[in-house]
Formats: structure tokens, sequence, C-alpha cells
């Protein structure tokens, strides 16, 4: 094999012929597969299954005799908020147990800042005119989506080997009190799989911003999901802001989503106790409580943190070898050719490939003409503007493996033929 | 026994010696107890424990095969809001099912008027000025929290036993532009159980707003929670819109809080086609969807509307006694003496009792310091302001009988001892 770019233009040429044989008969096959999402697998949904089989009477009363079944304990019941501070490594007062959605909570907690007002801010955002908030890029199209609705401006932040570009955020943070927030996805981010460095995360806690409502959200949805042979290891944030007495600036987030069930698990809010006190009571105005059961269901299911680590060993199992199946094949035809770029991480959910300068978009038209839904071209940008149009996010968890191995097949193939296209353009 | 109001100086004297001896009596029994809340009782919440005890298996799959364990489905599955849609008579294109509590989805439908505005609607509430809610007074005090929180204006509407002052509302309603809503309880309103006439509800769909944003809040939080002999029946809303175009200024929210779980329900919005659609687009952002698995238990352990239906004469044998015991001491105890009034209501959780102008808070003062504890007098009005300080809220749901009784045997002798107060002063 030989690298694309040493090739002459009837090499390109040839070559091109060959690979767009191959992808028309890619496309006869008839595919319909989708990769757009990190989805668990059904298999690793079932790992779960223990928790719809508990003997009901466990599930209705807590430790200090509380009904769970009843109205009440608007933050949680203690043992669920327990076992999510030891994940964590916070103190029990400062964890809330949210519904069973972290993008909600991080929603609300997005919307209280704007409507009401954050803790030690003088007004709300939503009076403060301009607003704008950082956003490591590549990153999650979700986190992008809730700025976009609100009208809040975003500034994409390079992101690095060890996290966003922590000049540029100082910079940002520390001169302009438009700038009310930053996205942070700190372990495994959502695409790359990059876990932020002990110094970046020190960074964070270190900030002194402009803005006395600043906040970072931490959206520490791959805390536990490693999978790789040397799991990334990532610096308590709260532990880091003690050192500068910066723990208000901190909103963490975590779920069950991808630990239990995506659709029914619980959906946690870690912040200091000034937050957390600030934030119930505006929590208190909009429900009674949360889904108590489930997080008693949760809680005697896992009984520790260490039991919820231990089950996600199994999860692991399931979803290295899909990552194997795609790394696999992007090395074996991708790499030799000199074509695109890409990590291998050590767990999360999604490899992010980095093609040709203007690859991205045609690349998952032809895939979707292949019958294979990516993610869309653009989505891990801010306002689906991807300024290069070159990254693309691969989530191979939900697939099985011979379909799997067909999608990565079909990407490969659409890689060399989009690249051919431009080389010989 | 002689009416208070007609008794001599001196027998009010001599009754007050006798009735503050009664309540000294009952306060050096150390009671323990609270009323303050329409909690259901633990042999209610055990109805439904079948619910925690299904064939796991049966919950994994929809009709249409779709895994409910993993993301997506936001409005819901299939099955849930075709059960819902048949309990409330709507389209099940008119429903979405939400997380665990309906005053959750109500205060988000406020945040989304607020910040982004409601289908058809030009511009967000928030970006209107002052904005004003009528609110049917004595009503739901979480309703009225939602209001203060976001500085909506609340304006005290009288209610009479057929529903809403409807000549004021029409009023303010088609005349106020800056007036964007209405709490309604239609059915059992929360506290007097009132139900809305036919012309009520007629009266409500007949509006023609001075703004094109303005929504009915119609919490029909007891729909199905008949007690009395006789239930009361309540027009459809969306049919009585049908005859004026005016679907889209309908909210309905229903939840199971005290038909199954009061911390582990489901909760639902119906609205008109063209809100639902805008609010799915609104949702969509929020979150990736609520909580299916539950969704799906509800299915199964329903199986339909009737299933509901019958459940709840279930529910009906327990609350009953408890409302017969309530009102039997109101009945025995103050009727003959002229003190206070209430209502026998056929369904709901409360009574609303209104005693001599000034008494309310004084009332719950010394039921407090003989260890009882009611909903804070006002409670029942926006800011917590009953104007004559006369309306109290008993929710006889959760004591057991024995515990109620001696609530009720409090309550009644300490309604006497400040009807004498006031009587004397």
């Amino acid at each position: 094999m030989k690298k694309y770019t040493d090739m002459t233009r009837e090499e390109l040429q040839a070559e091109y012929e060959v690979v767009s044989a191959q992808y028309e008969q890619l496309k006869s096959l008839g595919l319909h597969l989708d990769m757009s999402r990190g989805k668990p697998n059904p298999a690793q949904l079932d790992l779960s299954m223990g928790m719809l089989r508990m003997d009901p009477f466990t599930l209705i009363h807590t430790r200090k005799g509380t009904d769970v079944r009843n109205y009440g304990e608007l933050a949680g019941v203690d043992e669920a908020k327990e076992l999510f501070a030891e994940l964590l490594g916070v103190g029990t007062n400062q964890v809330i147990m949210g519904g069973q959605s972290s993008l909600n909570l991080m929603y609300d907690t997005v919307v209280k800042a704007l409507t009401l007002g954050v803790y030690g801010g003088k007004e709300p955002w939503g009076k403060q005119g301009k607003l704008k908030f950082l956003c490591p890029v590549p990153g999650y199209d979700r986190h992008f989506a809730i700025c976009q609705e609100f009208g809040i401006e975003m500034i994409n932040i390079p992101m690095t080997e060890d996290g966003p570009d922590m000049e540029l955020v100082r910079n940002y943070v520390e001169t302009d009190p438009s700038v009310k927030g930053i996205w942070c996805v700190p372990k495994y981010s959502n695409p790359q799989g990059i876990t932020y460095s002990d110094d970046t995360v020190r960074a964070f806690a270190a900030l002194k911003p402009a803005a006395d409502d600043f906040r970072i959200f931490w959206d520490n949805a791959y805390l536990i999901h490693d999978h790789g042979r040397t799991p990334d290891s990532l610096l308590n944030i709260f532990d880091a802001c003690k050192a500068y007495g910066s723990e208000d600036m901190v909103y963490e987030f975590i779920s069950t989503s991808k630990v239990t069930f995506s659709g029914a698990g619980v959906a946690v809010i870690a912040s200091s106790e000034a937050n957390t006190k600030h934030l119930l009571k505006q929590m208190g105005i909009q429900t009674i409580g949360y889904d108590k059961i489930n997080q008693l269901r949760h809680v005697r299911f896992f009984k520790n943190a260490q039991g919820m680590r231990d089950h996600m060993e199994a999860h692991a199992a399931l979803i290295r070898p899909r990552f194997d199946c795609v790394l696999g094949y992007l090395e074996q035809e991708l790499t030799a050719r000199g074509i695109g770029s890409w990590r291998n991480p050590n767990g999360g959910y999604f490899i992010s490939y980095d093609g040709m300068k203007g690859s991205a978009k045609r690349c998952v038209q032809l895939c979707k003409e292949a019958g294979v839904v990516l993610t869309s071209a653009g989505a891990t940008y801010p306002y689906g503007n991807d300024p290069e149009d070159k990254n693309i996010r691969i989530a191979p968890s939900f697939p099985g493996i011979e379909e799997l191995a067909q999608c990565a097949r079909l990407f490969c193939v659409v890689q060399r033929l989009v690249s051919l296209e431009l080389l010989l353009a």
C-alpha cells in the first residue's frame, strides 16, 4: 500500500476506479445500520436485569424508615446520595439525586441560572444581556443544543491531548464577564475519548472568572466507563478546587444511563454545599421529589461504589471488542494509505475520526446512501458547524460485531473514496 | 347545643372555660401527627405493589419492538400514550408521557413559555414585561409557588360551587394581554373538592384571550379520584374546545402519583396536536426521553383505562372512611354551634374548612402546639395571603383512622376555642 499523497494522478485515478467499485458493491448489500448514537447494546442492558427482579419489599423503606413510594425527599434517599458521593469522592451534602437523565439536569440547571440565577450571582444570567459559553471542540451536540436553544453564544475551544486549551479558556473566563460557563466531558471526552490531565483539572480549579456567576458544567458521563487496557485516571475536581476555594464554580453531572438502563437510570448533580442548598431551594418549586424507588433499586443492586465499578467490567467486555473491530479496520485500511487520524481511547463511547478537510459531510452522505447512518457531520461542533468539515463521531457500541464490521468496512471504503475525490479535484 | 352567635357573653365565657380545659387535656396527650399534605396512606401504596412484582421480561419491549431500557421515544411508548389518551378522551398524538411528577411538567411548561414561548405566540412570555396568572382561590399552593418564583403576578378569582367565577375570568382574559394563564384543578378542586360544571368548562373553551399566548393549565390531578357515593362528572375540555377551535389554549396535566406511587408514578401532559408537536421540539433539547420502563410497568399493570378506574375503587375504600371520620367530627362538634363551613366532596384529597374571619392562623398554631401539623394558614391563597384568614385545608388521607380521629377532635376543640376568643375579644 502507498500513501495517497504520494500517488501520481494516474495512480489516484486507478485507485479511484477500484474503490468506486468496492463502494458500489457494498451499497448493493442493502445495509440498514445505525452508528449515530452512543447507545448501549442489548447485551449491556441485560447486565442490569437483576434490578427488575428484586424483592419488591426491599424497595419500600430506606434505612431511616422513609417510605420511598410516597412523596418527599427532594434531594433523594440517603443511601443513594451516599453511593454517588462515594463514587464521585464528594460529601453526601453535595449530592442531589435527579430524575433519570443527566442531560435533563444540565438543561434544568442552565435554565435556573438563566431565569433565577446561581448561588452568589447578583442577578439571573438572562438579565445580563449577551451570554457566552466556552465549548471544547469537538464536543457533545446535546450540550451545544442547550446553548443554541437559549441564544447563548458558543465559542470553540480546541482540545489538546490534555483537555481543552487552558490558556485560551483562562483568557476568556478571566477577562469576559459575559462568559458564564463551559461544557466539559473531562473523562473519555465525547467524542475523542480524551481524559483531562491533572494539570488541566487544576487549571480549571484555579480559574478566577470575570463573572461572579460563572460555572463549569463538568459532565462526568464516562467516569467509570473504562474499556482500555490501561484505564485513564481523572483528578477529582472538587479536591482540586479546595486549594483555591473555588468549589462553588463547579456543577458535576453523572448518570447511570450507560451503567444500568439508558432510559431508566438515575442522574446526579454534585456541587458545593452552598450550590446544593441553593439548587434544592429552586428545585423544591419544580417538584416534590424524583423517583425514589428507582434510587433504592440502584442502591440495592450495586450496594456501593465498588459494586458499580465491578459491574462496569462486564460492560467493558462487551464494548471493547466493538472498539477493536472498528479500530482494526481503520488501522488496516487507512493508516498505510495516510488517510485520516483518530485516537484509541481507553474508555467512553466514541471514536473521533478526522478525515481530510472538506470530507466529513460527503462521507456521512455516502455512508447513508449505502444504508449506514453516522452522526451528522458537524454535530460535534457548535451550530453544527465544523469549520474544516473533517470530524466524524463513530459510535461503535450498539451494533452487533458482524454488523459493525460491515459498517467499518464501508466507512473505510468511503473514506478512501472521498479522499480520492478531493485529491483528484 | 346552642349557636355561639346566640350565646350571651356569660355563656361564651363559661363555654370558653370548658373548651380551654378540653384543649389543655388534648395538648397533654403529646400527639405527633401530620395532616399537612395530600399524601396517600401506606395501605394505598400497597395496592400497587404488583407493579414491582412483574416478570422483568415483560418490561423490555413495546408492541412495536422498541427496547424501553435504551434511549429514545421522547413522547413515551405508544402503549402508555394510548392508555392515557383513552383515560383523558384525547388522541394519542395529543399525549406526552413525562417523568413521574405532573408538578415538574407544569413547572417546565411555564418555564418553556417564559424562555422560549408557546405555540402561536409571537415571543417568549419572559420578553413581554409584566405577566399575570389568574388563580382560583382557595387553590393549590404549589401552583402559586411557580408563579411567585418567576415573578408572575397572581390575581385571585373566587370559586363558586360551579368552579371559578367565569364572569371575572372572562373579563381578565379577554381584556388584558398580560394575563397569560390560569391554574385550574377542574375536578375535586384542591382544596374544596368542587368539580367545574359543564357550563364552566364550556365558558373556558369559549374564552377569546386578549393575549395570543394565553394558556389554561388544567391540572386534572383528581380525575379518577372519586370516593363519594355519587361521583362528580367533568366535561372533557378538549371536546368543549372543538366547538370553538380553541384546543391550543389548553394544557392538561395528570399523573399517577395518587394512583400508583406518589414518588414513582408517571405524569402526562395532554394538549392540542400543534401544542404537542411544539412542546416535543422544546423537550427534545431537554432530554432524550423519560423513564420508559416505568411507563411499560403502568401499562402492563392497568392494561387499559378501565383497569385504572377499577384500581381507584380500592383507593376509595381506604380514603372514604378517613373523610367520613373528619366530616363526622366537624358535623357533630361544629354544626349545631354554628361554627365554620365546609363541603363534603365526592372525591379528591382535601376538605376545605372556612372558620371565622381571622381564625385560621391561630387555629393552625394551636393545633401545632398540641402536636398536629396542618397545612399552613394562607397556603391556599397566592403569596400565602388569605385576605380573611379563615381557610384551612384539611388533608385526611395519610393518618390512620384512630390518629385521624384524634386530629379531628383536636381540630374541632381548637375551632371552638378560637371562635370563642374572637367572639369574646
